[in-house]
């Protein structure tokens, strides 16, 4: 017999040789359904796959990244046999799952294939899902597997197995179609309910532009055809909000090329945005009892080898630049410079919690093929924050960091949000996570504590933490229900022992804080990116780069308008004057092609009687008032956010 | 006759060889005893040497920075007479005018000295002044230059000399001195009248730290000993003042090695004035219709070169990092960035003037030795704006310019400023200046106007502008006279067109926009460098980063001065509560050292009657008020600058 542990620690014994499907239906049969594949002691397997030892075990469904990646890994092996058997002969490269589904990379011998093709390709998909073949796993040797795909005469997978290791070498069949593939897979194709090839691509086979050019299909898969229209339907209206189109047309940022790619440069109406976000950041925090730090853009190399992030975080840095004989590195984090700030002068508990925050902007690398639009960029302006406290203050700051996101959340309308808690994996201590097991039990259990008695939704994944500590990385969905991870909560415990930080406990002596890093609001780059999709670029008054488009009926109300506009400006509102001589229909219809809140027009009977006509935008006429009362009004919006 | 051009444009003729001195006295003798040398064709020349042909004259006093550096550099070699009348035998580098004086680096064989022998020094300098020895300029060959030094056994001279080009060698003699010397010279010793030698430092030869290590002497000379009096108490008042040690003690800003030299990092406090100066900016910038943008901290190369900063700037730059095979630099202006921001959307004269204003952190490379606290740093966050207008707006949006300069000299108590009015030297277009006589004669005569119209105090000093346009420097003097270069203005017809920007005017054709590049604020760090020594680290409220200290008679009180320290921060005042168990007086003294604008002690009386009592830093006590009333005061003291 061999002993399971589950995840919530609960233990079971089972013959040696049982396999995660068995133990699922040991349990249910509905929970049976909706295996997909497991992780035994932190790997992912096959949910066939026979486990001989004690282990722990995880089993994964949709609801988990692995399992929708296991289930999307199976969906390129369908889609390969389905290619195979319409355009035998083809060739196949790489095969992965990725955010949204899957892709393969083909070779098809000088034939192309087009958008209409793929309907076909589909349509031999559905068939052979609906045959429920399963994913069968085989140990080969290196010499079967050159001579299996010499015959077959497939030089990429040959490149492929000449880099394996002899005896380490699985292929995966299914059908007709046989694959070398380290795996996982679904136990079945009839898994796969509802399929949808969405785009053909060009992509050098590994990468390189030395290579040959193959063909990239990309495919979504859904266990249920319902959730596939969902996603087709929510990516439709995505594409709509599409933050580049949007980010354009508003005019909130550009990108230029002698700045260089996945450097955003912000317009003014994207500063607006960036100054209102900051505003609200500052007054939270200040109210938080933050203090308000800056630090330069650069450090020497021994700083981020006291970090440790040098070499280990290297790749994702920019190169270094050669000072006076020392290297210099643009920050791609600002948690060693706030260290520094803090050890800059001694510490007593006394002034525990210490909360340093700063709008820092990092810099990290990205390849320039994964960079996009201001989701994926070279620089980061952050909300950051690091908070320095005793073991005893931890939750409670714990909790009021949790508090802050659930405020955020709350004034931008976001329904749904989960908090990831990523946790430690014990067999790897030492190796990618600090070897403290005390502390690393001690603070998963706090975070554990505050995210339940806080009522948060959360999930928690074993071995995803970072190597200093457990980590929170917060998911939220937008108005249309796309996923984005926003910003992310670290508990760190050991980077104040590299920096060497120490406070003063109240028996004077010297103790090591825990730090809390924390960035609630992400970075503007990728929060602005969100926000545009999520409000479809109507923003609301807080933040609207123009707040009010003030609109004189003829030329001969400019005067009168001209004094309202002055209102407005002189309260700190946003307005835009349009003094052109156009119909006032038209120039309606562009302050709402511009997604301005209001719109005050003004005509005859306005200027008589000291008022505004006051039209929302999306919402139509909202009657007279004068423009004091309209401030007062638009001033109820507003002034909530920032108290 | 040779024709003299004055400044003032005004023209005289005189007999060739006829010397500045000589038209200064045709002019008056009380002009002639102030004239330490003069600037003929754009160069300074000694007062004694001879015209020969028409030229330019413009003649130099005290008041010329140019005027100084002469008298400098004539006490430099007035002190190395007196040296080697007191140290035979010594030998000579260099000795040349600085910021506040002057130096002589020199090799004493062996020999030391010290503080005390500098006393003697002094002594003979005044001796050797009183005999007004004249300063008379030589030209030698080559050989006999070498022949000279070779006898007189000084090798560092032999060294310099060997560098030169025959013909072009000069000695300069004043009484039984005599050096190598490239000059000018003022006419005589007797016009220095004070002198104090300041300091004695190490340098190695030529700055290299491979060479013989030398003795530098610093001294500083006046023309009269009040002079030297006042400069004297200044510079004691301002160690006092200076602000790495203020800037220390009250927690302002510090360096790390880790970080590296010249990059400082903002501790709370300092985070709180640099939050306050930009709230001044960010207020006063949205009033007078700035825009706010943001831009990456890097470039690609293309960028400078299309800028025209590299090669020509490269030195100051930090050096380039390689991403994907393209170089890009840390920005160290941003200008550029902002011409792509102007050109990211097309432009329209309804568009002008378009202000874009950023605290855009630039980073110039400046030498290790050359670093000093926040004076000299590395990384520049800078009160940046840039002005895009047309021909017609630039003189209302110059004086706009200017107006805020004023207002800003005002909120900081800056009573004696004056603006450097740097023109281009018409000799040098096409080299030193961009090659477009009437727009350089027309840019400078609109700035000219507006100075003179505005009736701001300026100097116009000719063949110092930048290679874009005319330049002004804005210097302001400290609380305790010193003198700052704070700030720049400037015009610039160069750039726009580099960058190809465009805007159609009202007949739809492309123009070319003016641009006004402008930082009233400066850098936060030179600007918070100035304001520690001109305030003394006693900050007004408004600024101060902790405004109000707490401060409960004893423990008893602590309830009721929470309830005080929970109301100040309500109303977004800083405040300290000091609840140790310390003494009152304890307490007032300690707040008092860290300079804290007002203390609210609260005892027995204070709560009972609902009231603080008020006690303002350096005046002592202001009476009791309710917490309320003393948050009105202070309001009115702080509301005004933000508004």
């Amino acid at each position: 017999m061999i002993r399971i542990t589950f995840p919530d620690g609960a233990e079971r014994q089972y013959e040696a040789g049982v396999s995660a499907m068995d133990i699922a239906k040991s349990i249910s049969d509905g929970l049976a359904r909706k295996v997909l594949s497991a992780k035994v002691n932190g790997q992912v397997w096959d949910a066939s796959r026979p486990i001989n030892e004690d282990a722990t075990l995880q089993l994964l469904t949709w609801d988990d990244k692995d399992g929708k990646n296991t289930f999307w890994h199976s969906s390129a092996h369908l889609m390969a046999e389905a290619l195979e058997s319409l355009y035998p002969g083809v060739k196949f490269g790489i095969g992965p799952p990725v955010d949204n589904g899957f892709y393969y990379d083909i070779d098809l011998g000088g034939k192309t294939i087009s958008a209409e093709d793929l309907v076909a390709v589909e349509k031999k998909m559905k068939e052979l899902a609906s045959q429920k073949n399963p994913y069968i796993r085989k140990e080969v040797s290196k010499a079967d597997a050159i001579s299996y795909f010499t015959e077959k005469g497939d030089q990429y997978k040959l490149e492929l197995i000449s880099e394996l290791e002899d005896g380490k070498i699985t292929f995966y069949e299914q059908g007709n179609f046989t694959d070398l593939c380290r795996g996982p897979h679904i136990p079945d194709t009839g898994f796969i309910k509802a399929i949808k090839l969405t785009n053909i691509a060009g992509a050098y086979w590994r990468g390189s532009e030395k290579n040959p050019m193959l063909t990239r299909i990309y495919g979504v898969t859904f266990p249920k055809q319902s959730e596939l229209d969902e996603y087709l339907t929510m990516m439709e209206e995505a594409k709509k909000r599409d933050h580049r189109k949007i980010g354009k047309e508003l005019e909130i940022f550009t990108f230029d090329d002698d700045v260089g790619p996945g450097l955003p440069l912000w317009l003014p109406n994207g500063g607006v945005m960036i100054e209102q976000l900051e505003k609200l950041a500052k007054k939270s925090e200040q109210k938080a009892g933050y203090s308000r730090v800056k630090s330069p853009h650069i450090a020497k190399e021994s700083m981020y080898l006291k970090s440790g992030h040098l070499p280990y975080y290297e790749d994702s840095m920019f190169p270094a630049m050669d000072i006076d004989g020392q290297k210099y590195y643009l920050k791609a984090m600002n948690c060693p410079h706030h260290h520094k700030i803090f050890d800059a002068v001694p510490r007593s508990y006394k002034d525990l919690p210490l909360r340093l925050a700063e709008y820092g902007t990092c810099y990290r690398y990205e390849q320039s093929g994964e960079l996009f639009g201001l989701m994926r960029v070279r620089s980061l302006q952050m909300n950051d924050a690091h908070i320095y406290c005793t073991e005893e203050q931890f939750e409670s700051e714990f909790r009021a960091v949790n508090d802050m996101y659930l405020r955020y959340f709350e004034i931008f309308g976001i329904d749904k949000y989960v908090m990831r808690f990523s946790t430690h994996a014990p067999e790897k201590l030492g190796q990618k996570y600090v070897d403290a097991p005390e502390l690393w039990k001690k603070t998963e259990d706090m975070v554990r504590r505050v995210l339940i008695s806080s009522g948060i939704p959360y999930i928690e994944v074993a071995d995803e933490a970072a190597f200093y500590g457990p980590k929170i990385d917060v998911q939220v969905w937008s108005a249309i229900g796309r996923e984005f991870t926003l910003a992310t909560n670290q508990v760190d415990f050991a980077q104040p022992l590299r920096f060497n930080l120490k406070y003063m406990n109240n028996n004077n002596e010297p103790e090591i804080p825990i730090c809390i890093h924390r960035a609630p609001l992400g970075t503007h780059e990728r929060f602005i990116g969100f926000l545009i999709e999520h409000y479809a670029g109507n923003f609301p008054a807080w933040l609207a780069p123009v707040q009010v488009a003030v609109l004189p009926i003829s030329d001969k109300f400019n005067d009168y308008a001209a004094g309202v506009v002055e209102m407005l400006k002189k309260h700190e509102i946003r307005p835009v004057f349009d003094t052109r001589s156009e119909k006032i229909g038209k120039k309606i219809r562009d302050a709402e092609t511009r997604k301005i809140p209001y719109m005050l027009i003004v005509g005859e009977k306005e200027a008589e009687n000291g008022t505004v006509s006051v039209r929302k935008h999306g919402a139509g006429d909202q009657g007279s008032v004068t423009a004091e009362q309209f401030i007062e009004q638009i001033n109820l919006e507003i002034e909530p956010i920032f108290s």
